[in-house]
């Protein structure tokens, strides 16, 4: 509802006093050309979410302030950037704005088990906010597309993640892409191989930076210093491990018999092996995934199958769709053990790299077709056809004024839509209309009325998708 | 990007602490019984809003408070209820939560008004927080829909709002609605020839109480006091224009000859005259609107036309959507004079209504298929066979564990799936598959696989659309 009165001058006597329309720093707004193709993303990431069963949870963006520092909710980084919330009325407890979606469902999952039943699947799409220091390309308030399969611990539920991943970056029209795999267990059960255990965070930190900072300095760091993590020989076959562990099935095939017959790692062998399995039955192509049994990937929380994900040629944008499985999902607020393996897909880095690599279709203009308001001719006409189109499934703007034809249809063109739809007071007597490609100006002449949804999807469909539509 | 670390137990020597996961006072969690058709009803506004080339934009929910609370931006109880907003990194200004969309739309426009260019026809979902006292049906972070026509004061964009509005709620499934138009200028321009100027606006604050306080309270608060606003000959004037004025075209065909005569009703006549052909024009069933010259809604704010949705037989839950033309948008921002039309659609109330009438589908599920999985059978068979089906675009989940065949089904069916589709092993072996339909418990046996899109595509077509889907 609209109950608010309108925002009007600050009179201070004959003075009229404007207020900056800035936003806060960190913060941004998005314009139509941005906030379009976030949008139809949006749109497609939720219908493959839909299809494979998940369904929409919504939490509050404002929590109680100890769900959200509960040990272990957040690294101490992101409790120091939490945005607290007060308001005058009091509270019954401190207040804060959520910084991810994973500690709400953590939350939800404990507070509604019994009434949603296991296994539960649930996608959010929605904002959080961390008070980062403002950087180029980082936000205070960002996007987050998360979605769970909590409850279970089959390969099935591990696999299903990929293709959701695999589903919703092909249905939002990403570049070539590659989810890489992995399971902690086999580095794990390498470790307890060469008698290290217990180090396998460490390790995998190292590991982490193999890519960004090559071998000679991961091995330095995992090699030097009075305790070493490794010996030099542990950290070469470590990194060999890691470095050849990059490909399909056969990179199981051919890892060591005494890592293969180590249990730990044998229960990753096959749950890779699985997986891989799975995929294949889900159609999921072949070349899109890829085994690599050095990456990392937020290992203190996850505990078995994990996921990152990169498009061809942009892995230096980093990951764009990434998780993993966790074994207790909700332990700050529940004695029940829930384990689980999710996502979360990086719309607001997709969308950057798509932007980048000249992948999105530029338009600020959600319907293909712009009526215009050609003086003279009753605005009824063209509200007339706009509608006819709109029950036929065809967006259709009518220009709101009457005014000179050139002025419409170049903000048209500058808009995005693709098709200007004039009738002059020749037309009107005619029942005819004219229809102006706005990008090369050509114009059908004289189509009737009674033609106008075949002859408008005709053009559309002509036209090969550019612009709105 | 998921980057945080798992909530974990928060361990105090052996004794594991708890937090209690509920959430604050005046705010909720959605299971998905409820996220489910409010993501539906979102998705189809979308689809209305789009289809009339209304574009997308987004603003973050955290605002400058000097925005928010800048003189006439929100009333002083709505001020009172401001969130303010802190983080530890400290701030160049104070920060707070919005309370609405039309105050971060007018700061928009006035920031971005030559790179958007006029008119601009924007929508705009998202959440607004409020500290109101918690109360039954009263939540402190809401949902508002909104849209607006900017930078025009055509009768097109007037009767283009309604039309949104009706094709929206038409999309939504909402019962039987009338919208009810009015002009404030039409009793404007009574109150000027009865003599009375400059008390329009507390006038229409006591009409806006005729339906629930009555006659004799309304005329009583327009008579009454050492100071009254109307004669009891102008109260009755009033009242009787008011009352009558309800219908079709007729209602202004029949206003006294001296309103008539008045430039300022003139004009407001001539604009509802104008917005009844456009709708016409536009399709909107007659019956759908309704002129209602008494209609105060929100009139601090408002300086033309104004609507107001109820739903037949529910008018006591007030309306689902309403909204008018403004003279001036952004003044508190910029010196430029933008007008503009739009209204909001009340979700929450609207669904709440819906809920209670009934006209909800009850479903926790957003995919019609469940695929169970049965011992001995290849977890493959099931997750080939679901894949199938979604790229048919039939929504299908595989339930993830192997189990009981009964329990499975059991949760399908008070999940809301619609159809269990069951492969054991004789079926596997035959390449065949039985389809249960989950509420009747029919079961059509050994199918082929070959057959599997076309025959699920007939039972979900046969079935009337009951439950998910």
């Amino acid at each position: 509802m609209r109950v608010q009165p309108s925002p009007r001058g600050r009179k201070s006597g004959t003075v009229l006093i404007m207020i900056d329309p800035r936003v806060a720093s960190g913060l941004r707004d998005l314009l139509p050309a941005a906030a379009i193709p976030r949008e139809r993303m949006l749109t497609r990431f939720r219908e493959v979410f839909a299809r494979y069963g998940f369904v929409p949870i919504e939490t509050p963006h404002i929590e109680r302030l100890e769900v959200l520092t509960g040990k272990g909710a957040g690294s101490e980084e992101v409790l120091r950037q939490i945005f607290d919330v007060t308001n005058k009325g009091g509270e019954e407890g401190k207040l804060a704005l959520r910084f991810d979606l994973t500690v709400p469902l953590a939350r939800f999952v404990a507070k509604n088990v019994d009434a949603l039943g296991l296994p539960f699947k649930r996608y959010a799409i929605g904002s959080v906010f961390r008070g980062e220091r403002p950087a180029k390309g980082r936000f205070r308030e960002f996007t987050q597309c998360d979605f769970d399969i909590v409850g279970t611990t089959g390969a099935v539920a591990d696999a299903e993640t990929v293709q959701v991943i695999h589903d919703a970056l092909d249905a939002a029209g990403a570049p070539e892409f590659r989810i890489a795999i992995n399971n902690r267990k086999v580095l794990d059960g390498l470790l307890e191989v060469m008698g290290v255990s217990g180090k396998l965070g460490p390790v995998l930190r190292s590991l982490d930076k193999l890519v960004k900072a090559g071998r000679e300095k991961v091995r330095d760091e995992l090699t030097r210093g009075e305790a070493p993590l490794l010996s030099p020989e542990q950290a070469d076959r470590v990194l060999a491990f890691a470095e050849k562990g990059r490909g399909g099935v056969e990179v199981l095939d051919a890892l060591d018999a005494e890592v293969v017959a180590h249990p730990k790692a044998a229960e990753g062998i096959a749950n890779l092996r699985e997986v891989l399995d799975l995929l294949k039955a889900g159609d999921v192509p072949e070349g899109r995934v890829v085994i690599d049994l050095g990456l990392a990937r937020g290992l203190d929380y996850y505990t078995g199958v994990v996921f990152e994900t990169t498009v061809v040629g942009w892995e230096g944008f980093g990951s764009v769709a990434s998780g993993g499985r966790y074994d207790n999902l909700a332990s700050l607020f529940t004695n029940r053990q829930i384990p689980g393996v999710g996502a979360s897909i990086g719309l607001d880095r997709l969308l950057a790299l798509m932007q980048e690599a000249g992948a999105l279709t530029a338009t600020a203009a959600t319907a293909p077709v712009l009526v215009a308001r050609f003086p003279g001719v009753p605005a009824a006409v063209s509200v007339k056809l706009a509608s006819r189109l709109r029950k036929a499934g065809i967006g259709a703007e009518v220009f709101p004024d009457e005014g000179p034809l050139g002025k419409q249809l170049g903000f048209g063109s500058n808009r995005g839509h693709r098709f200007g739809l004039i009738v002059g007071p020749d037309e009107a007597a005619g029942e005819v209309f004219n229809l102006r490609d706005l990008a090369t100006r050509q114009e059908i002449k004289g189509i009737p009325w009674s033609d106008l949804e075949e002859k408008v999807r005709e053009a559309l469909d002509g036209d090969g998708g550019r612009g709105a539509g």
